[in-house]
């Protein structure tokens, strides 16, 4: 299933280590890992602004490092942090058990101990760990979505959504992941409200639960709204922290009506921020959102300059300090301009 | 004394926390201070190349705050860490009892943390911490200075020491500080015997211990070498960090002298690094060598590109990755350059 790690055995589990830099890597030296404690030493590469962080490429270890290294007869599983930059500092997060493979616990360790670990078994030295983990799942329980709209002026049940989620993981504030896309959503019906704006379609927030999780807010808002969901001309997203905006994604299940959305979002950027910068990437959106998707629904992100959102991500640093209040304010700006024009246009986006 | 903070009592301390920014708020909040636990919450700036780190200001509180606080019946003391740049890092050091005040325990925590309780002081919260430190000091032990030297081909009995400390704080690894200079006075050596090059007088190594802790190592050097003392024609160190090399500091105590001697290092500079920018700063050495000055002994500071050391500095982020080998290496190369152009003057730096 989806979650967190396994917990060890009160007094840990105690191997060898072996380090691997990659699938390859694992497979070419599978003869040796039955007993051991895998080490995936995976660096993230800086952020370049070609490249961005490539974590959806370094973070496949977190995510699935402990299911490939139990089926080869792995113990445990230590993974680098997925991050460029480090302080010490260990980077949490979602990993997968696949259900076909043996469940073994896995925790991440700080870029500077992979390092150490990696230097030390390069230079032909034994390293055993003990990996003692308290990790553990408490089960289910109920939690909520926050909803709250403007309702439209002319076409009240046609609705754009505008969201962020309002969980985050378990260290630090949460306050880049997903505070400050809590904080858009919420200024941009401020701000609405505060001009005496109503807009012709519905503005409606939606702040998910259990995005970091599972994504069960989401998943259960449209389960809940099925018979609603043609009527949603799209649901936007700020995911990637509070730093200045710079794109907005835009994926749709139906790639004419997609290229349409485009387009027509192009033509916005403009008037978005006049003095700035703002690009389209079609095909991408954000997390929680994307999930309506598959529904017909234009699906946006909304992303910012993303040079130091890692430095943050799912850290215990991770706190209000880190967001820039002008930075913070201009992404809000964006999101609430976009969400404007889109309730406020002739047709729909992706007509 | 010296040294580092006192335990708590094993359950901890428990009291309410008055939070301040410097003396003066202290001062004027001295009645709410007894059976409280102050929290001295300074920011230190961002690095400037105006101002550097201000470091030296800002650490007063780490250093003397347990005193201050104590003095007006303070149970113990948090102090804001000393950086500007936090992952949620907290940074250790050195702290002084007072000897004509009550000690108590006394503990730095991250520059976030230090936000958060003075925002929850500064809206009228009120703010409980359990202190728990297991802080301990095991008594002196026996330790060593390391010395080697190339001995000089004409005037073997005149010395240019070249030194770092090889102790570090106990986080870390002790990269920067001071892991770097001890390098940069061994690759001084080392260059000089690979090049085959014998100086007219000797250059000596010394990595002194218990830099970070009372000095105790360049204290008894001088006490062993008192006779030794008026031909020691430069100490030099770097315990700035392993960066790029910016400036040296001179420091002599007769002020004439010490004018010849930054006229003569001046003119040294743009032999030391062709394309470089070297400045020389009158007043300024280094911690350990900094005890010769009493002594007549012209003592010398390298000073590196200081942006990040105070990211770093008495840190678990204190480690090897943190080092870029070419700034390294420049650095070791400036303090071979100069020991060596000391070491063959016709007369001594200081005449």
């Amino acid at each position: 299933g989806l979650g967190m790690s396994l917990p060890t055995p009160p007094e840990g589990i105690t191997a060898e280590v072996i380090t691997v830099s990659d699938e390859d890597e694992l497979k070419a030296k599978a003869a040796s890992v039955p007993g051991k404690i895998v080490h995936f030493n995976n660096p993230m590469p800086d952020w370049t602004p070609e490249e961005g962080a490539c974590y959806g490429h370094t973070v496949r270890f977190r995510l699935f490092g402990a299911s490939m290294a139990a089926k080869l007869g792995a113990k445990a599983v230590l993974i680098r942090s997925v991050t460029a930059r480090s302080l010490r500092t260990p980077h949490t997060g979602t990993m997968v058990y696949r259900e076909d493979e043996p469940s073994v616990p896995a925790a991440a360790i700080s870029t500077e101990d992979s390092d150490l670990i990696a230097r030390l078994t390069e230079a032909g030295k034994r390293v055993d760990v003990r990996l003692i983990m308290n990790a553990r799942r408490d089960g289910d329980s109920t939690s909520s979505n926050v909803v709250a709209e403007i309702t439209g002026r002319e076409l009240p049940d046609e609705v754009v959504i505008i969201s962020g989620h309002i969980d985050s993981w378990d260290v630090g504030q949460g306050a880049h992941d997903d505070g400050a896309g809590v904080v858009m959503a919420m200024e941009t019906l401020g701000t609405l409200r505060e001009l005496g704006l109503r807009p012709k379609r519905t503005i409606r927030l939606v702040l998910w639960t259990n995005e970091e999780n599972g994504m069960a807010g989401v998943k259960q808002y449209i389960k809940a709204h099925k018979e609603e969901l043609p009527k949603i001309v799209a649901a936007i997203e700020a995911d990637a922290g509070g730093f200045a905006p710079v794109a907005f994604g835009i994926a749709h299940a139906d790639e004419a009506k997609q290229a349409a959305a485009v387009k027509r979002m192009e033509a916005m950027m403009p008037e978005l921020i006049k003095a700035g910068d703002m690009s389209v990437l079609p095909g991408r959106s954000a997390p929680d959102v994307g999930h309506f998707k598959k529904h017909g629904v234009p699906v946006i992100g909304l992303y910012t300059h993303g040079e130091n959102y890692f430095d943050y991500h799912h850290t215990e640093a991770d706190t209000v300090d880190k967001v820039d209040p002008e930075e913070l304010t201009r992404s809000a700006a964006t999101m609430a301009g976009l969400a404007w024009m889109i309730a406020e246009m002739p047709g729909r986006l992706d007509d």
